[in-house]
């Protein structure tokens, strides 16, 4: 099958099989970003690819080089470099197994070479990476003897890409860029560029026990004034409505002043955020409006509107306007819209526009987004939040992802491979068994999309470990002190579409000399098929400019770091740690600060005491472009914003 | 949607949507057994049930009743009873999560309450359990506040089935028993009834490194003698082939002698088996006939000829005959059907039969199964071997399932569950840190389908550990002398359908009092949903007539053991254990048997030195029903077997 690619943007063409109805862009609602008219033009890799029909599938086929790495393909939690991996793509909760099943398995993959295929549909697609071999690639294939044989391997060149859709309709969009950072970034303002949060989002932020009322929730908020922690945002778990599991969105009789409170606190600088999740119950004052819009299946008892209906999504606007957004609410987080699989309406459940459970699925946690977005967008203020899903073309809408999981290794992945695919993961602190896994986990935290402790379910608070108190306050001090840092990432996440946590890989190449044996070392349980271990990098990554991240685990007082080419040093001490990149085996203390380094001409501007300065790293030249606007509105679409040159 | 079910047997009524092409039963080649005819009959649920086309999907829904639960679905390994839980089935390597991929994702699900149905189909199957609610069933349902109100609960009545099947033409079957034993019995049955492993299969096995040579293969058979270890079958792994990864199922230069070897090995009671991949050499005698046979993808960079052409079949069968069974070959060990996922061809892969890779993959094992079985039939000898994939109608092939996996607990429970879907499942021994490990190890295996000691990637011995060498050679005589016991066991499998290992569920129902709580305990990693844990028992088994496991994992001294009501006898002490059921902790040594437990009145047949002895327990009055026959040949077919009365 041949199809046509349309050049749309430099280094950008879209191909269409058949005619798809719904894509994931247009279901964002976003537009692409002006910016991708001004990059360079690049070469289209259009003759790599073939396209088959194979049944009901439509199938993409890219040949990949030798050495030519994946990433992408969703949020994944185990992994950044997807060599050899088959991901069956759908919205769930993570569960533990990088299987595609994820809160965010947007169908989008990139090559160390630059090039990116996005697959612009709610449909099921399945990745197949440096994986499928077909009959007629046979002769290019050189066989071995496994157990004769030393050049065996379980892999074998040629190596391709392909992607299934199981649909006869579908929108791939082909994306060429000058190196991997570069085609991520046209992916990322082709979605319509990233979002830049509100100010206040930065600071620190506290969800409550979901049981409080209006005066536990007060109390917290006093208890934060009288140990001297910024407390930036309150967040208000499912009860503060009037029934939840199913939701009603109306505010409870455990909050009698929801207004008055929500104005006292702004007077503090906190905002409060509202929990919610798609489900309604017959108790909301939303719900007969609703219900004939509503699918087949319930969940969680409740009916779940079809998002993917203009006229759903007006009706729950008005009631957020009217009932949250009017009397000060600053935002919400939206659960449980990826599911555990076993929370959701079946795949076969039918929702009135004529999309089945599973492809709503795909859709709930971007539509989600959508509606909450534009009541902000649409007054002119930022909001910032949380979602427990997305999917490709929701860069521009500011929520992160966040999950049920508590696992530190898995937190650290997430910020690692986010980037690749326009979202941004969220770890969050709820508990410790330790101090210092307390200070550890904070740390973390510190240098995040969102420094959130999670307390829903019980009542921790940043002091409650009273040894570590101040090391608390100093992190969250730490995160203060960069908000400028910060804050130019997201401008740079806006603007030029640069993902604000990346993967070192993005910023540095596959600098890690491979030397890739015939086959890995065999192990009957954990490597039976003698797999090579891949030099990933999954537990370091790169966040705003130049500061690289090597997080302490807790438990851990040792660790390896691995530092691309060049000079790097010591953001804290200003130390330089190696000459030309390298591993060095790292050790600290148990209330040591988070490890963190800057390359060779870093200028980083740090806040301090109100006043900015700014560091400068080794002896390279080096600027930082420093950004700034009102902080709250979208008026910086309009241009009032600047960039302002800072030397050291 | 209406369908009619048709009563083709007693309790079993086959409903059929549209026209199916394949069905599991057709494709096993197997016939429903002549026994069902003589079982009583049983009311056909069929009014509880409801059909509806959803889009792809045809949909079955099954109201259950409040304290109904449901097994199968497939094989498990961290839980036997399935409440609350949606399964994606897919053939696929079981990565640590039940989900739906297993080795042996067994369409067939069945209820505390005696009902079973069975989609005797291919095709993508989803099921539902206790989880999909309606809009029409809202009025039905009692909606509680999350945050104030005690009742809420994240599961809550009424509860339903729902099983989508991902075509419009589907075999669907129904089961009614007088209890949920009895509707796995007629399920079994209806697949043809369970096999008969021949006697020397219940003896020990030993697979060799692959990549030995048959001098190395005759030192390790010569080991044994010289250890007096009684072994039974020399497995050969990948290396008695000229090629594998990919395969040529020919001799390899490194066994000049293989008939030879055989030979002399059967003299010393020694049976051959030889491990097999489905994916075929360039290299291979057969690879040009199968060349137009295969699928449009590589498997291990070779082909895969569509097993579900008769011809292929046939090319394979002869193969197969005249390379391996006609020098002695007892069987085969067919691996790498299910995948790991990403091993296989895709699910969008084209077969010639029509076939894509998706239904290839459901049907893979079970007829790899057959080919191979049917070699055996056909001469009248028995076989036994292991498969890594199979799926619904393969209950009278004999094979047993495996996997990569070492978890002691996972093996437990997959012996627990198997039994509900007419499946096997093998725990194998490959290795241990410590000669306890060791120990408990062996003790699971010699009351398992197989007695397998794994050395296909190392050099194992049972002797590996010298301090527990007499140990370990104690283990296989309990083995050994329960031989009697056992093969009376599978001859129930195959003339009753009783399976030979069976969740405690099965034999004495759900005799736990239940007590469920409105919602259980709130942890906000490890249960945030407040889950009520129920009941499951899925660390302790029966196996046989009458006794129930408790195996010791490795490193515990200690473990709780359930009793159904009644006495409970010690089956190595004879010692009266529990009154009448409940709960007791077991304390034991490192070198402490294997916990075995038998109840009032139950009478076990031993062999010990050559002669067979009787063990009654308690006073209860009780007879134990031994089966015999030749051992070796199909004859029991046409009657030729005895059943004796043993009384103590």
């Amino acid at each position: 099958m041949m199809i046509e690619w349309k050049k749309s943007y430099p280094g950008v063409w879209n191909g269409t099989v058949g005619t798809p109805e719904l894509t994931l862009t247009g279901v964002s609602g976003k537009r692409p970003s002006d910016r991708l008219n001004q990059l360079p033009e690049t070469a289209c890799p259009e003759h790599k690819i073939q396209f088959d029909t194979m049944g009901k599938y439509t199938v993409l086929r890219m040949e990949l080089d030798h050495e030519e790495r994946v990433f992408g393909g969703g949020l994944l939690f185990k992994q950044v470099i997807t060599e050899n991996q088959v991901y069956h793509l759908r919205v769930d909760h993570y569960a533990g197994v990088d299987s595609g099943r994820t809160h965010a398995p947007v169908p989008f993959v990139v090559t160390s070479n630059g090039i990116g295929i996005f697959c612009n549909t709610p449909e099921q697609v399945d990745l197949y990476i440096r994986t499928a071999h077909r009959k007629e690639d046979k002769a290019k294939i050189c066989e071995h003897d496994r157990a004769g044989d030393k050049d065996w391997s379980c892999y074998n060149a040629p190596y391709y890409i392909e992607i299934a859709v199981a649909s006869p309709n579908v929108e791939f969009i082909l994306f060429s860029g000058e190196n991997l950072k570069d085609c991520v970034a046209r992916f990322n303002l082709y979605c319509g560029g990233g979002f830049i949060p509100p100010k206040w989002g930065l600071g620190l932020w506290h969800r409550t026990n979901m049981t409080m009322d209006e005066n536990d929730v007060q109390s917290v908020v006093e208890e934060y004034k009288k140990h001297h922690f910024p407390l930036s945002v309150i967040g208000l778990e499912p009860g503060w409505q009037s029934g939840s599991y199913p939701c009603t969105y109306d505010w409870s009789a455990r909050f009698p002043n929801a207004e008055r409170m929500i104005r006292n606190f702004l007077k503090d600088g906190v905002r409060v955020n509202l929990w919610e999740n798609p489900c309604i119950s017959e108790k909301s004052s939303v719900y007969e409006k609703l219900y004939p819009y509503s699918g087949s299946h319930l969940q969680w008892c409740g009916i779940v509107p079809d998002y993917n209906i203009p006229e759903v999504r007006n009706i729950l606007k008005e009631h957020h306007r009217k009932s949250h957004f009017s009397i000060g609410v600053s935002g919400y987080k939206l659960d449980e819209s990826d599911g555990y699989d076993k929370w959701l309406c079946p795949d076969h459940a039918e929702f009135p526009s004529g999309i089945n459970g599973f492809v709503f699925r795909n859709l709930c946690g971007l539509l989600f987004q959508r509606i909450t977005f534009e009541i902000y967008r649409e007054n002119n203020q930022r909001t910032y939040g949380l979602t427990r899903s997305t999917n490709g073309g929701s860069v521009g809408f500011p929520y992160i992802i966040y999950n049920d999981r508590y696992d530190f290794k898995e937190f650290v992945t997430g910020l690692c491979s986010c980037g690749f695919t326009g979202t941004l993961w969220c770890p969050e602190v709820r508990g410790a068994q330790t101090a210092q896994e307390w200070v550890r986990r904070f740390q973390l935290l510190a240098i995040s999309p969102m420094l959130l402790l999670n307390a829903w379910a019980n009542d921790a608070t940043p002091w409650m470990f009273p040894e570590v108190e101040n090391t608390i306050r100093e992190i969250v001090q730490l995160r203060e002190s960069l908000q400028p840092y910060f804050y130019t990432a997201f401008a740079k996440y806006h603007f030029e579409g640069i993902p604000p946590y990346r993967s070192l890989f993005m910023d540095y190449g596959m600098f890690l000399a491979e030397n890739r044996q015939h086959s890995g070392d065999l192990d009957d349980t954990a490597n039976p098929y003698q797999e090579v271990q891949s030099s990933d990098i999954k537990d370091q990554f790169m966040f705003g400019d130049c500061l690289m991240a090597a997080p302490l685990e807790p438990g851990e007082n040792s660790r390896k770091v691995i530092f691309p080419p060049g000079k790097w040093f010591d953001f804290h001490t200003g130390k330089q740690i190696v000459e030309n990149g390298g591993v060095i085996e790292l050790t600290c203390d148990d209330l040591s600060p988070m490890p963190l380094f800057a390359p060779d001409g870093a200028v980083i501007p740090v806040k301090e005491n109100g006043a900015l300065h700014v560091r400068k790293f080794g002896n390279l030249p080096g600027k930082f472009m420093l950004y700034d606007d009102d902080g709250e509105t979208f008026d910086y679409e309009s241009g009032k914003y600047s960039w302002k040159e800072i030397e050291a």
